[in-house]
Parts: structure tokens; sequence; C-alpha cells
């Protein structure tokens, strides 16, 4: 078996696996959409070599750190650094420790995406172990060296159409004018991110919104200077090619408060005195604010909900966010959005995507929602069900209610740019299965299938995203 | 491909699909037990012609309406009456406009069940498009208008054996007289659906109170005297061949208050200073109050729990219920049903019939159920479930714990008479699909599956409904 | 079709099935490694025939007895001792009575255990029925009074290499004494399952808690005494070659409270003056001390969570717990665990094994969870969904995010001695199903896929239960 069977993923039957192979080449060459992630814009605005497979591959994946920890094996053996600037394993002594567990991603998307980007961007054609891992280590870093694998001509090479990366509302949106610069802006687009003044239980949250008054002359001390200060970061972010916000909440809520109530719990918020209910009311009037400022500026909103993040308060001690330990939790899209859908969800203007990692939603009320009001889409399968068997129970839950139309197409929302190809293909891959099994049991005939997998893989995102 | 391929819905694999045909051979052209619907009884009474394709096919249908209005499309446009008398399309615009977006049910069970009724009722061999639109609509139009597509020769043509439409505990059962005076009760059965006066948060419900006890010569200002009444309503369904109630209710709870509490109860709703949780225990009580006069009388009790109705205010105000803003929610049947099953569950003369649309309950909590109390059974796939994959799912989570014994079999529960025929036969593609797996992997022999075919889709409805 | 065969449960597809029966090959044979269990050790300690076909496999089989209950079979007709002394049917009339409904067990996992124990305990190729009760029952009676069907033989028989049996913290050991006369200890082995001394809503734990302390000389009064006779109860355990405690609990939640509290806590609990919410915080809190015993003396911890016991208090009152009225709950083991995993998640001396029965937390919590900790393991599917869908459900949900590495193998978790063996096949075939479909998906070679079978077979649960 090569490292990558062109088949791979497709039906066992071969019957179906023809058909599922027919849709696969309709969309297995298309230009890549990638309307959300968290690619570094710098990597593009400044488009430098990377420096070593560790650092294209292992430290920045927190889906390959989480694995390697679960079975032991040390941040510090694995080269992540520390907030104490203690020492941690370089590259080359990471990348081994990793080579020599590489067996335990066996069934998991990772295995995939790995052995993908590593096929894909460097030719290898063997599976990662502990014998081949320095050599495979050299191959990647010196490859790494030459032109044609800087940032940029990854994206060329990826056919990458366009790309949105997601910056925070305080950001300064430097990578941002040097890509504006280059003419780069249009196909690589930022993201209006502003948990940074949303959410009261960001570390910083005070000075932030202090700092968020100061960047837009505003008064943030008032309901209204901090609406009007959103309004211009939101035309700001608008003038680097962003269509859209998106925002990350730990729960799934949304208020829907009076005007006296909204200066009564920013008071509150700022003195100091809130108590712990209020971050999250403030968090549910705040997602509705960002609805209201969608219908005036025609920027999609997307909602990130349901997870609790860094659920090992030692490891964000030690070395931050991001690193594995965010934990999903059960959410309620129906209670939740209803009290921004009754106000905004008929509106012609409002377009909503919601993500959350809650399966059990899917057929009970993200799809019965997406299949009645105008504004909401439901957003690919998220995170960890980013996977074959993810994307497999997310059609199945969603499609029979939802429709296929109803559905947001594919984000790889990724923070490692070679997983993009490999995420792309593997939804390709996943669509193509799905619908040739309705080919083979006649739901559907050839050209609609291949109608339908161009929607999914390319028209839809472009769509939701207002790309066109 | 045409529009209904023979071979539909069976499994891909060459092997598994003739073994799932052989099953479906054996129920395809069994008789419909039709025992929980929304049908219109006057319909059958009155027999009178359909109007036009637009009042058959889309205005009565909101799962085809919420698709269309998810995708922008206004409910002025689709035909859908408002509540203020203004204009709306007319039957053959909406049609056009219905039509010109057909392709948007691809995938959903509207589809299959509009193509199947087109094919069966109409002859029509071609997809619905904007091209065929006109042609189209005059060709039902035009047909409506002859005998054999009168309702009655319909429920012939359908071989349907028995068939049980829901009226409200105040209706007057007019409809019921004029079936009885043509010897048609007893193919037509009505069903007790006491919301209208179990459910203090219906529009008007201190006044169907007292319609209640004027109707029955009860004073239903008194605990006692509201459940005689109940009683005395429940025996005049049954005069018209009601075997069954069914229970509307947004949560699953119920309750075993002691007789000075109800008493307390009532009172506080009939005084209007009920607390909001008033209400739901006011629910709660009557379904247990309705398990006690099913002990009694023998009636087969029907829960259908966990749905919000009327989530969008703006489309409740403008044009009323039942229009594509229901949207499912969580429930505990586990934890709801305790009191009641810890009264009558072992109760040899109680039958419970459980629906809800929290998939995530079926293995956790209502297949156990099932699979220990006598008296309870649980329904079909609900709503957006009745589907091909809703179906596998329900199959899939439930009869491991539950067996095929303790299932209630197949209800249509639609308001479009057109289809019947057409859920029914999805049900039983999908059972023959789901019990050919079995088969196929030698967990059943087929004589066995061919048994259990004919349970699922005709004895166990007639059975669970006490139709023999 | 033979009652068992060969291929059963593996894929319908012929070329995937034939990948299923290279790797089903690969672990047919396997020595069985039975780590938690409910098989009484009094039966190997006295190594005494089984009396008749009833009592091996009608009256302590729970699974059974609830679906004969389910269709209105009385168990007095079953032959459930009644707590009243009462008469119930003799063995010969409550297996005809069982036999005559045999055919109530279609597609579920109860008939696939019982055809297996049958053919392979007793030759028996037919299936039960009323026409062949009493042969069988004579056929199955009298062979069980030949020596090679003793308990020990059956082990012999059954390849089990080691088997754990459950035994309450107060058990006197007595059977355990006997086995280590016999040199038995090691390959069977107990397990601390103190409840009965770690939950205040057991019956009789204020005097179960004074027994504790009168067996270890402590004062369990103090919770520093409490704590160590828990830790003398262990030693006395580990004794009789445990390797692992067991705690059974309805909710999911783990506490970590101050020393003081603690003592507070425990007070208000020994003067009964203790409110509802005391007993859950006392149970959360007991977790996390025998965690912290965990850590101490290396006892591999295993929580069963989420169960609603004795749900009909009629048969409780009548005959006692453990006969079908238990029914799972919906758990969140993110939020419930974190106080002690926050605590010990990443202590390299803690082991932890979580079942529960929502499997909607398996994607969304569990299979994250593990993938992250390095002390949590996934257990197998418990109770209702150890059976062939609930075993692809689960590895469906589970493996793209835990991996394969961190599932603890297989459990049997059984009553009923002969269902062992067939329990694991089940186990082994459901396995290989799922690895075929990878490997004809071309996600993993055969030889991966080989590898991959014996870890889940055999390694995982040697390693997991450390029995190494």
């Amino acid at each position: 078996m090569p490292l990558l069977d062109p088949d791979r993923l497709l039906p066992a039957d071969p019957t179906t696996r023809a058909i599922a192979r027919e849709i696969y080449d309709a969309v297995s060459d298309l230009a890549i959409i990638s309307p959300h992630g968290h690619t570094d814009p710098h990597w593009f605005a400044e488009d430098a070599c990377f420096e070593d497979a560790a650092s294209l591959f292992l430290t920045p994946d927190h889906y390959v750190l989480r694995m390697l920890r679960s079975h032991g094996l040390s941040y510090d053996a694995l080269g992540v650094p520390r907030r104490d600037g203690g020492a941690v394993a370089d590259g080359r002594h990471a990348w081994r420790t990793f080579a020599g567990q590489y067996h335990l991603f066996a069934g998991t998307p990772s295995q995939l995406w790995i052995d993908h980007a590593m096929n894909w961007g460097f030719g290898i054609d063997e599976r990662l172990s502990a014998a081949n891992a320095d050599r495979i280590y050299d191959q990647i870093t010196e490859r790494l060296q030459q032109d044609d694998m800087r940032p940029c001509a990854i994206l060329d090479k990826a056919k990458v159409e366009v790309i949105a990366t997601t910056e925070f509302a305080l950001d300064p949106l430097a990578a941002q004018g040097k890509l504006a610069d280059k003419g780069l802006v249009g196909r690589i687009r930022t993201t209006y991110r502003p948990d940074d003044v949303t959410d009261p239980d960001m570390p910083g949250f005070l000075a932030n919104l202090k700092r968020l008054g100061d960047l837009t002359n505003c008064d943030t001390q008032s309901w209204e200077g901090m609406i009007e200060a959103h309004r211009i970061r939101r035309a700001a972010f608008r003038s680097f090619g962003a269509t859209a916000t998106d925002h990350g909440v730990p729960d799934l809520v949304t208020a829907d408060l009076a005007p006296r109530e909204k200066q009564a719990l920013l008071n509150r918020v700022l003195s100091g005195t809130a108590a712990a209910a209020d971050a999250a009311t403030f968090r549910a009037q705040m997602l509705t604010e960002m609805a209201a400022l969608s219908v005036e500026d025609g920027m999609v909103m997307q909602i990130h909900a349901g997870i609790d993040r860094n659920t090992d308060p030692q490891l964000f001690a030690e070395r931050g966010p991001n690193l594995g330990a965010d934990i999903p939790r059960a959410v309620s899209p129906r209670a939740g959005l209803a009290p921004m859908l009754q106000r905004f969800g008929n509106h012609p203007d409002f377009s909503l995507i919601v993500f959350c990692l809650d399966e059990s939603t899917y057929a009970r009320e993200l799809a019965p929602m997406a299949g009645y009001w105008p504004a909401l889409k439901v957003g690919p399968p998220w995170w960890f069900h980013d996977s074959p068997r993810g994307i497999a129970r997310y059609l199945d839950a969603l499609v029979e209610t939802a429709g296929f139309y109803n559905l947001a197409g594919f984000n790889d929302d990724t923070r490692a740019l070679l997983s993009i190809p490999a995420r792309h293909d593997v939804w390709r891959r996943s669509v193509a299965t799905f619908l040739s099994d309705m080919v083979a049991r006649r739901l559907l005939n050839l050209t609609e299938a291949r109608e339908i997998a161009v929607w999914l893989v390319y028209g839809a995102a472009k769509q939701a995203y207002k790309f066109d």
C-alpha cells in the first residue's frame, strides 16, 4: 500500500466506489475556498521560509501534541515553549519523539493530514517512524528552504483562490498593511474576531476595552460608544478584505436587552462588581449587537460555540492556550439563539453561520432551524468532527432536514498551513462518498450528485462568505 | 433515471439489495394502517374534489414551505394566507415559485414524497422544474376534478385499511357524524387530543375549559368535575371510532400530585394567578390523569413531546401556527415519565406510546424503558426523523435494546393526503434495507426477516392501536 | 442457516467480508482477558455444578427477564424469587415460558449470546422455541452435571487467562480465601467496589460505615480515619489479586473540597441531618479521595456512571435490585470529572477508566478528554451498548479523536458465566468488521489492522488493568 492510495476514503463496494470516483474527479482539482482559519497572516506578508519540520508539523498542531501527551509524553520533550522560558527539546529531538509514536495516530484524521502533507509537499511515500525520523526531518527541513515552499508559493501550489485569517479586534493589522502593499488583499482576507473586547472573562478585558476606545476615538464606557467603536473597527477590517466576523463563546446564548439594561450591565462590568452571570449576559448581548451591525454593514456573522477552553489550569499556567485541553460541551442553539433570531432571523441583510461541537444538535435543532430561518446556515463540521466519520455523521444528520443548500460548505479552520489541501481533500472524498451512496441507492443521478458536490466543495463557501 | 426507480432506497451492494427486494416484495402491497395523522375528516365526510395542485401539494405542507422560506422566498409569494386577509399569490403563481426552486429539496424526504405522489397519483414521470411548472400544474389540477381522485377514492387506491384523524376535545365532531351516516367510522377514526383543555399556555384556555363544562354538563372548576368532563368527551370520541388519545407537550414531564394539591393547582390556574411553573405542572398532572382514564376506558395513550412551537413570533402573528417554525428540544423520558410509569407502568390495561424528537434518548432512555415497562411502546420516528436516514438511525438505536416487538410500527402523521402512500413506502423500503443487512450478516434468515417486516409494516400498528 | 453462522456479524460486501475474516482469524482464538464483571467468586471457589438450565440462562440474566416482562410476562412466571418468599415458577416452567417467547429477542444481543452459549456449551444447533423447550432444558440440565461443565472447567474451555469479580468494601472475601488456598488468585482477581461505604443513599449506609471502622480498626467518624479504613481495605483486596477499584454512581460528578469542609460534610452525613445535595457531594468527594488513594497504591480506578437504578419501586419492594428497571441518564464527563482531573489527570501514577451510557458524550467529551489527559482511558461500550450496533457506534464516535490506544479494550461486565465467550466473540467480530472497512477504504493495511485488533482484543485490557 502506498502512503496515499488514490481511492482512500472512497466506499468499499466496487460499484459505489466507481460512482464516488466519478464524483470526486469532478471536484478534486477545484480551487480552494478557505473562508475561515487561523493561519498567520505574517507568513504571507513576509513570505519567509519555514524553519524546520518540527515547526511546520509538530509544535503548532494541537491535535498532534494532545495525542502524544495523552500517552505520557511531556510537552518539554515535544518542544512546546514554556512561559518561564525553561529549556524544551529542540526541533530534531522533538521530531524523533513524535516519529517514534506515530502509530498512535492510526485511525485519526491527523494521520490522514500529515501523510497527505508529507506526500503532497515533500514527495515522501513512506510512513513516518522511528527508523526514518532523521532522514525525513532532514528532507523536509532542506526542502523548506527552497523558494517554491515559501508560504505564498504553497498557496499557489494548493490552488487557494481565497483564504481568510482571523484577527482580534485590537490587532494592529500590520500584516494586512503589507499584504495590501503587495496587492494580496482579496486573495488573503482578515476576519473580525472581537472576543478580546466582548468577553469579560478574557484576561485583560477592561484594559482591552479601554484600548478599543483609544484606537477608535470612542467612549467605550458608554454602550453606544462601545458599539460605535466596533462599527469603526469592523470598517477597518473590511478595508483589508474582511467579509465576515467570528465569535468564539463557551456557551451558545444570545440576549436582547432594553437599552437601559445594557448600560447598567456595562457599568457593572466596568466597575468590577459584575456577578459571574454578568459576563455571560454581556457575551450574549454582544452577539446580538454584532448581528445588528452585520445587518448594517453586510458582514457575515460566524459563531463558534460550546467549548470549554483551558480545562487544565496546570498546562495553561505553564504554556498558555490552544494546546489541546479544550473540551466541547452540550449546547442548545434553539434556546440560545432565540433572542437573536427573533430579532434578525428574517432580515434579508443578515447572514449567520453557526458552528458547534455538540452533534446531538445537528438533527434536533440546527437542521430544523437552518431549514426555516432565512438568515441561518450551518457551518461545516468543526474541530474534532472535521474528520471522515465526523463529516459522515454531519451530512447524515443534517441534509434531510436542512437540505444541501443551507450548509455553508467547508472550512479548514486550521493553524497548520500544509493541512489545508489535506483537509479539503478529505472533505471532497467524504462528500463524494456520501453522494455516491445516494446515487447507488437511486436517490440522485450522477449529474445531480456532481452538481451538489461542486456546490459543497466550492460554491457554498463562496456564496456564504460573500466572496463573489 | 426515471422519476421513481423501483430499487430506490434499497442498499447499494448487489447481494444485499437482492435480499432487500425480497423482503420489500413481502410488504410493498400490504394494506395501510394509518393510526395517527392530521388529515382533515371533512375531506372524507364531504368527499369533494381538491381544488388545485398548490392546495394539494404546497400550502398545507409545512415541510415544503419552511425550506423555501429558508432560502428567502416569502410566504406571500408561496400563497400562504395572512391573518390580516392581505393578498398573497394565487395557486398558479405560488406553484411556479415552488417549481423553480424544487432542486432545494434534493436529499430531503419532501422530494421523495412529492415525486412519489406525483407519479402515484398523476402518472407524472419527470422531475418538477421551472420549465414544466405550468404543464404539471394543469395536469394535476385537471386530474383532481375526476371522481377517482376524490378523498375517499384516494384512500381506496392507497389501500388504506384504517386511518385516524386527530381532533381537539372541543371539536363538535360534525365530520364524524357524517362519516357515521356513511358507514365510514371504523375505517376512519378520530383521536382524542385534549391539548385545548389541558395546556394553560394555549390561547383561550380558560374559555375552553368553560366550554368543556358546558359541553359535558360538568363543573370544570372542580378537579373531579374536570376529569369527569374528560371521561365524557373520551366516550363521545370512542363512539366515533377513537381507540387512542394524543397529547402534544413542549416538555416531557409528568406529575402525580395528591388530590388536595390538584384542586389548589386548578384554582390558581383558573384565577389567573398561576405562576409560569403552574402551567407546566398542570400539563404534567393532566398527562397522569389521562393515563388513569386510559386504564379505565382502554384508550391507548400517545404523547408527542419536546417541540418548541411557534419560535418565530413574527410569523405567528402574521399567519398562525404549523408553518415551519417549530423546533425540537432535548427531553428526558426517564425523568419525565417516572411519576406516571411508577403509577401505571405495570398496569395490564395501560398502553402508552411515546414520541420525541431528541434522538439521543433512543438508545439511552426510550429503548431501555420500553424493554422493561409492560405499558410502554416507542412511537415511530417523528416529524423531521420520518425520513430514510432518520428511520435508519431509529432502528439502529432502538432495536438491540427494545427489540422489534416494543415498537409501535409506523405512523405517517401527515396533513398531506397524497403523502400517505409515499411515507409508508419509504418506511417499507427502509425496514427492508435494515433487515436485509441483518440477513446478509447472518443475524436473521430471510423467513424471519419477512415476518418482522410484516410486523413492522402492518401488525405492530394494528396491535398497538387496538384495531384488531 | 445453522444456529451460528461462521460469518455472522461480518460485513455483507464480499470483499470487505474476506478482509474481516482475515482480521477475525487473527484474534478469534486469543485468550480472554475479563478485567471487569460480576460473576460470583463462590462459583470458582466451590466449583459446584450449576443446577439447571433456568438458573444458568434465565433467572440471573436481567437482560432477558426485562424483555419478557416488557411483554407482560410476570416475574412470578419467570421464577424470579420474591422477597416475601411467595411461590414462583420452578425452573422448568419458567424455562417453558421463556422458550415460548424466544422470538422476542430477535435483533437483540441477548439472542446472540444465548445462541452462542447453547452451541458453545451444549452443542445445540437449533433455535430455542416452545416446541423444543423441554428437550433443550433436559439436555442442558443433564450436561451441567458433568465435571467439564463446572465453573473452573468453563473458564478453561473459554481460555480465560484472567477474570476479575467485583466485591463491596465490606465483603468478607471468604470466596477469595478459598481461591487463594487453591492457588487461583491471579487468574481470578477481586475488585474493590466501595459503593456500600461511599454512597449515603445506599440502604444501611451509616451501619456500613460503622462496620468499615470495626473491620479496619479505624475511626470512620473522622474523615482521616475513614480514608485510612479504605487504605486498609484496598490493601486487603490487593492481597487477593485486585488491581482495580470500581465505583458505581448515578451522576458523574467529582469534587475537591478543603479538609475542613470534608469533615463538616461527614458530620452532616453521620448526624442524619444531611440535605439531599450532601449525599451527592459526598459521593463526588469520595471519587476524588479514591483517585488520591490510587495514586498512592497504584490501583486502577474505574467509574461506571450515569444510571438511575431501581426506577420501579414496586419491583424493588417485591424482589430487590438488578432486575431490569435501571435506566441510563445523560451525564457530562467534562464538567463532572474536572475537579478530579485538575488534581490528578497529569499524574503518572494515576489511571482512570470511565464508563457511561450517554453515547452523546463519546465524541463530544470522552474522546477529546481521553486524547488529552494522560491518566484517562475510555471504558468499552457498557451494558445496553455492549452489542454489535452499540460497539459500532462506540468505535465510530471515539476512534478518530481518542485513537485506538486510549481505549481500555473490552469488558464483558456480566453476571452470566456462559455469556463471557459469547460477548468476547461479538467484540472480536465487531472489531474485525470495523477495521475491515478501514482496510477496504485504504486507511489501514491488513497488517496494521491485525495489530490493532490484537490490541483491542487482548493487549489493551491487559495493560489498562495492569495485568502484565
